[in-house]
Order: C-alpha cells, then structure tokens, then sequence
C-alpha cells in the first residue's frame, strides 16, 4: 500500500483549509445572488463581498476602497504594469531578473511595443536586490523625462529571498516613481502595513495561502486613479469588470484572517521545520548547499544538490518515492533544465534544484522521511 | 413569517446546481495540487481540468485545443476582441447597441485609441439584428483595406432577441470579417455546433447555468493564433496566464454537462412558464406589452408596463414583496432609469421595463404569485 504523498510545494499552491471552506460553502448555496442586484438576495452576496474587502483591508492596514478583487494574482501584476504605463504616465519599468513570469513577460510586452523600455536591477550573489544600483537607476532617469515604475517582488517565489518593501518604497518617492510589489509570496504570510511601506500597487493570491484559486488581490493607493485592464460592467468600482466571483472572494477573506490570526505561532512551527530541514540536509547530504538566502522567506527552502554525471532525474524520483516537490516555480516543476530565476543566479550548471516550501500541515516526520527518501535516490544510504 | 423569495432574475445568475457543488468538492479538499506541477497531487488536478477541457469541447462540437478557460464571460468578451485587433488584423469593429458592456465598453475602448473605428449595425423594431445592413456595411468595408471584426451577442441579455449564428458566420466568411459572439446566455441553454457556425471567437460563463461564478471560457478558432490579454506562465497553452481556478473549471464542465444532457425537458419547462407568465399578463395587467420578440431566448420575458405619473419604483416594491427581478441587466438593476438596451430600442419613454428570467427551479405557482403582486402593486386587484 502506497502511504500520502508528503506535499513540500506549498509556495505552488496550498491546500484549502477547512474553515474557509465552511466560510465559502454558504455563499456556493443559498446566497447565490448577483451582488449587482439590489433585491435582497443580490444583498446578501454584496454584503458578502463588501465584509470581505473590509476585513482584508484591514488586515492591509489601507482602506477598503483601495482594494479590488481579481482572477489572481498575475492578473493583479498585469493590472498593475499597464495602469501605470497606461494611466499613471510611467515610460520605464525597472524590475529584476529573478521576478515571476507575470510581471517579467508583461514588462516585455510593453518594452517590445515601445510603450516603455525595460531594464534589470542588479543582485548580490544571494538574489537580493543591490540597492544602490537601483538608486543609481532611478536617478538617472530623474535627469531624463522618464517616469519610472519599479516592480520588485517582496519575497521571490524560487529561492525565497526577500525585499527591504519600505526602503524601496522610500527611494521610488524620492525618485517620483511608482512601485508595484508582487506580494503573492508574502501576503497571508508575513503582516503587512502597505500604507507606512509607500508602495502603490500589490498583487496577492489566495491559493498561496489556504485559501481558494482563481481569486486575488490588487492593492492600489488611494491617491491613484486607473483605468480596467478588463472592460466591461462597473463592478469593482469601475476598475475590474465582471460578476464578482463571490465565494472565492470570501474565501480570500477568510483565508487571511485565518493567517493574521495564527501568525505568531505559524510563522514560528514553519521556520522550524525549515531551520530543522536545512540542518538535517547539511547532515546527510554531502556537498549540500542552499539557493536561500540567510534571512529568506520562511516557507521556502531552496536547495542545491551537487550534480553527478550519472544523478537521474532527482524530481522524477522523488515524485515517485511520493514526495511533492519543483525545481523552481509550478510553471516548470518536472522540468530538469533550471528556471529562469536559477539560471540568472548562475547557479545552474553546478546546482541540481529542488525547492522545498512548507506550510502549517508539514510535521518533522514528513521532514525526516524526506531525507531518508533523498539519501536513498542519491545512494547515500549507506554513508 | 416571510417566505422565501421568489428569484425571477436567472439571466443575472443562476443558483448552483447540487450535482455541480458535489463535482466541485473534491478539487476543493484533496485534490489541491497546481495543475501545472508534474507530481501526483498535480497531476491530479491536470486530469480534472483536462477532462473539463474535453466535456466542454464535446459539447460544442469543438476540439478541446480550441477551449480556453478564463474567469468569466466578461474576460473572454475582452480577449476576444483584443485579439482580433492585436493579432489578427481586424482594423474595424461592426457590433450593436444593444451588446453587453463588456463588447461595447472594450470596443469602444480600441476605438478610442483609434486602433478600430467602430460602426453600429441597424437594429429591427424587435431588436434583432438588421442582416441587411450588416451586409452592407461589410460589403463596403470589403471596398477598403479594413478587416472587420463582427462582434454580436448571440442572445441579447434583457430582451432575449436572438442572432441567427450560422447566417451572420456565412457573412463573415464571405467577407473576411473575424466573428466574434457574446454567448453568455446561451450556452448550456441552446445546443450548439460552433465548427458548424464558422464563429471565430465565443465567450461563455459559468454562473449563468447553475455553475460556478468567476469561470468561463473563451473558445477560438482553431485556425487562429492568438496572444494572451493576461500575461505569465504558460497555462492554458499561453493563451491565459495565471493558476488555474480547478474547482471553476470541474464546476463549468459539469454544469454544461448536466444543462445538454437535460436540455429537452428543461428547455420546455421553461418555456412553458415563460408563456404562461406572458399569457397571464396579459390578462391580468392592461396595457402590458412585451419587448421580447416572438422567437427569442426562452429564459427570458422583458415586460413593459405602462408608465403613470403615479407609479412608483416597480422594483422596489417588487423587492420588498420578495420578488427578485431587474430592470435591465444586473449591473443597472434598482436602477429606475431604462437601460441602454431599452433606451436604444426606444421603448425608455412609455415603459417600466422589468425582466423575468427563468430556470428550471421556478414553478408555475411562483407565477402565479408573482402576477398576484404584481396586480397588488398596480392597483389592479379589483379589476
């Protein structure tokens, strides 16, 4: 008998916990209603939506009004990127090489239709942003008449190092430029206060939290005006058109609250068991090193294995063995050649990697197996 | 005690179906992995989207590479078109006055930027579409180099006038035009063979029958190439970026799934109330008439009650008596002002204009109660 697969890939997506579930389960029932509707089971639904974009608002630490629920969060980074070339009159996005797919491919897109052209942040060795040379950019363009948007993530998906949110926030006021973070990693895992930070916009998901897909976030600053990337019927404030995807909504709520509440305690069992992985790999696995930088998002653990001439696919068995794990993000989980964020870290040629990311449900034993199931694949049984 | 309401407002959103929760449930509880990971609990959810992906196409007479998920009707109304001008040529839009928001605010949108002009095509008394002059304006668009993108619902949401697809798709191929249609209303209402139509572009939503809110789908042409409106990952064959909402698309599926299989019987039955509620009416109310055409939608009857100077808000006080209906579609719903539909077809000066919208958990004595209210609130009771 094949024993549960032990699921170490929580920064791809989390499973729903049981409370939301029992949070949504209502509105997927009797509360059915248009929340457009103004009769009393539209109400209901509105009611629904409006106590969520409350509460995670509150959570946010901002205003209910400058919250706008979307399909997700690529669809927030797109939102995002082309209000500010579009509405906010930026003409250059600086951003780095190690962001998701859904700002980098959205930044390309703009660059490659010559509405603004695009240029990299450098990094340290550990895939953090050098600052310095992100004022020295900013100021550059403060000599031109360029107005930049600055689209960093707080917590980069892959190796999990992590953005200083108010000092780029600071620079981006100084420099007059707009700064869109990509929060999908953080949001419901670290508390936020997105109006001391400065930022402008933020994209969040609810699925990277316990909480539904197909529902997320997108963070604007009250003093900003934008423009729907999707038209259509004034929902949302005339920002994001579209019946309103109500349970998923609540849901995200839910989620959130769920995650503020337990924050202490959770943030405190998962670095733990990271703490307790890095440690028991450095143990058992010779030549082990780690992608992650020293101080680096709790949930995820991404590590190197040293390469040998005849290691198999390590993804392919540990999936086989049971364990849930990816190379980089979702998006090439299964795909031995490194991610584009591995590969821009230089760390791909001598690097096999799998990241490891951990949510609230993972236990020492699942650690332990784990490691016992590495050192088998890589014949270290022995050692 | 009140009873419980009487939802007459099925065009707005319709409740979900028990069979189609019951469908959904397992993708919110164990089967939780990100569909684009390769490992087991991944691929799990791969296969739930995938045989969604293959239901839906069966149903529609289409391959499943031609479906694309999205998260509504409103999304893919805006892919649709920003497609046909960003990545097929269209350079022109012909559409109606009547058409959702969600085709006439996006086409609008690229007129704007003058990237299409955008022409009106002629509208009968009823509000079916002049085939005429949509003729015409192709014939004289063929004169000059602009490619046409039609775009026209293939039901009209407030009144249920209804296109005749196949015609309109002929035009269109022997035109050159691009053929878009809004069929938010129609699918898992009507069966349809789109391959048999020569439509390029369909857009349909989940919540409008029984299924889930903040899912629909967007089918293209599988001749055609078209680039994402949603940037990111490579989901959905890198047409639509973003993880996918499983739990929708199992939902979507399913409920289209149930709709087709009782088509005949529910369609009927719904029909049947429908013309027991005009016939009824008719009797009971003098002066009503109707701006439904004859053969149009049979989930819906859009009702024009003489206006007095006395009478107050219909809607309102059919809200209060427990009856959930609008005036329009749901975004303009409580709103006494005629919508742009009924004011294009210039029927806002002698109208209160209510819609009724069916489905198959209505029942004849609903309608019976309702026409009861209705004359209640008229002041008809006596007569």
């Amino acid at each position: 008998m094949k024993s549960q697969p032990i699921y170490l890939d929580n920064a791809a997506t989390t499973p729903l916990d049981d409370e939301v579930l029992t949070a949504m389960l209502p509105f997927m029932k009797e509360t059915f209603g248009n929340p457009s509707s103004t009769y009393s089971v539209g109400r209901m639904s509105r009611m629904g939506v409006e106590a969520a974009r409350k509460k995670v608002a509150q959570l946010l630490g901002v205003t209910p009004m400058s919250i706008f629920f979307t399909s997700g969060g690529t669809e927030s980074n797109n939102t995002a990127i082309s209000s500010a070339i579009r509405d906010l009159g930026c003409t250059h996005i600086i951003t780095s090489p190690i962001e998701h797919h859904a700002v980098l491919h959205t930044a390309e897109y703009y660059s490659r239709i010559n509405r603004a052209p695009l240029s990299l942040v450098a990094l340290t060795n550990d895939g953090e942003v050098n600052y310095e040379d992100l004022e020295n950019q900013l100021k550059e363009l403060s000599f031109s008449d360029h107005k930049p948007l600055v689209s960093l993530m707080h917590a980069n998906n892959e190796i999990g190092a992590l953005l200083d949110l108010v000092r780029v926030g600071r620079l981006c006021k100084q420099y007059n430029a707009i700064f869109h973070s990509d929060c999908v990693q953080t949001v419901g895992h670290y508390p936020l206060n997105l109006l001391e930070s400065g930022v402008h916009f933020i994209s969040a998901a609810g699925h990277k939290f316990h909480g539904p897909k197909g529902i997320g976030i997108l963070y604007v600053h009250p003093d900003l005006q934008i423009q729907p990337l999707i038209y259509g019927g004034g929902q949302e404030r005339n920002v994001r058109a579209g019946t309103e995807n109500v349970y998923g909504i609540v849901g995200f709520a839910k989620a959130l609250e769920l995650a503020m509440n337990d924050y202490a305690q959770d943030s405190k069992y998962i670095t733990n068991l990271k703490v307790y992985m890095k440690q028991g790999l450095m143990k058992a696995i010779p030549g082990v090193s780690f992608n992650s930088p020293e101080n680096s998002l709790y949930t995820v653990l991404s590590v190197c294995f040293p390469k040998s001439p005849d290691s198999g696919s390590l993804l392919l068995e540990l999936d086989m063995a049971g364990v849930c794990v990816s190379g980089g993000s979702a998006c090439s989980s299964g795909d031995d050649s490194a991610s584009h964020v591995i590969k821009a870290l230089g760390k791909s040629d001598n690097c096999n990697t799998i990241r490891f990311s951990f949510s609230k449900y993972n236990t020492i034993e699942e650690i332990d197996n784990v490691i016992t199931i590495l050192q088998g694949i890589l014949q270290l049984h022995l050692v």
